[in-house]
């Protein structure tokens, strides 16, 4: 049996915060961290504790951000922080922009979303991702670890939606301590016959499967401990589940 | 706490056998349904107990699926299924073929996959995805509620690649009695900011989930309930995951 166990009561997390030690004394509810969890943190209370939130009026816009701002009808402040974000747009319409950022991630806005910041009644604020999300994960499992003495895996997760597909789903654009994907190559399958091509995506499903707790709630759900999942071991990083662009079809 | 429960010891399915009474013989371990539950099934046994495998000798490749077959190094007899099942071959490669099938999903190789179909002695086995996948849904769901007196939502799912990211995912290819996605659009998020464009891809998130166990044992783990999780009210279908052409940016 797999189990997911969200952790509740976290406050407002603001630049500083210590999210490791906050979620540690929240952990529990759920007896604590075990060895084998995997904690799976969502990516804006990363980004806030980390102090990457913006303020929009502080934001010039260039030419360039003007221009597409138009073209896709988008504040223009908003989309300057998408480019300063971003290795190159790579679609756009009326009200999307996708793009690979600065961390090889294939994502709408580069990740930056507006909702859930607060409002210090001095402008709209953005919560840009994480500068390295794998050193973010990296962080918070040292810290855990020295806090609880387990070493647990840790999966920074978004949401993003997807080519073909309607919705967003929880995606990993940060890891520690888990693999990335799962290499099922070779084996044999249960009739015998090798598994030619079977290289599963294991922290990306980790972190949908965290997402169906924290999209939901009324209450805030900023991070899922994963109990029971069975993970080869493994340090894989978020580049591993990005496709190098000479192997992707549709770029 | 959400909590996934493999169903285990099935026997090896094939054409005709009861699906339904047989999961729900195995659901005993986890005390049966229960309202709430949604219960995922691999698509592989749907398909076999429909009867949707062919014997690789008894197709004959028409002319296109031997020059895609040459092009794409592929089995020319498996060619020829991928083009009947398909509307439109969207990309190819040595080694892979990404079509639109009849279904209107996006994958590889039409859903079609060797592994796992047992050898009876008489030549190579595959299984094409049910005809109705959503239908196959909906009688699962009618017979475990003639069985149980419980009204459980039904996912079926399968590994799909996806672009610009590394690593199969389990997604929705077939439901009932769960809604394909959560539109959000329009609630206020914890600050008072409204979000705005939050359509969460729920039946795919569970189709994840349950991937987390079905992939990854020695032993098949064909069907998996999802207890608990925070899924609304709501019938959908797998063209409500399906993104319209003229709305996908990368077709």
């Amino acid at each position: 049996m797999v189990s997911l166990h969200p952790i509740r009561g976290l406050p407002l997390i603001g630049a500083g915060d210590p999210l490791a030690d906050l979620i540690v004394e929240r952990a529990g509810e759920w007896d604590g961290f075990q060895p084998g969890d995997v904690l799976v943190v969502a990516q804006k209370v990363v980004s806030k504790a980390e102090g990457r939130v913006v303020r929009l009026d502080d934001v010039h816009p260039s030419g360039a951000a003007r221009d597409l701002a138009r073209r896709t009808e988008k504040d223009e402040r908003l989309v300057e922080l998408i480019l300063r974000e971003s290795r190159e747009v790579l679609r756009s319409r009326p009200g999307l922009i996708v793009v690979e950022d600065r961390r090889g991630l294939i994502c709408a806005n580069a990740g930056i979303d507006r909702s859930n910041i607060e409002q210090h009644g001095r402008g709209e604020e953005v919560a840009l991702l994480p500068a390295d999300p794998d050193a973010s994960a990296r962080r918070l499992r040292e810290r855990i670890g020295d806090l609880t003495g387990v070493e647990v895996g840790i999966v920074i997760n978004d949401s993003h939606g997807r080519a073909f597909r309607q919705g967003t789903v929880g995606v990993a654009i940060g890891l520690a301590g888990v693999p990335a994907v799962w290499d099922k190559r070779g084996d044999p399958d249960l009739t015998g016959y090798v598994l030619h091509a079977t290289v599963i995506g294991i922290a990306d499903e980790i972190a949908a499967a965290a997402s169906l707790l924290m999209g939901a709630a009324d209450e805030a759900i900023p991070a899922v401990i994963v109990r029971g999942a069975p993970v080869p071991e493994g340090d894989g990083n978020a580049a591993d589940l990005q496709r190098p662009r000479e192997a992707d079809l549709f770029r």
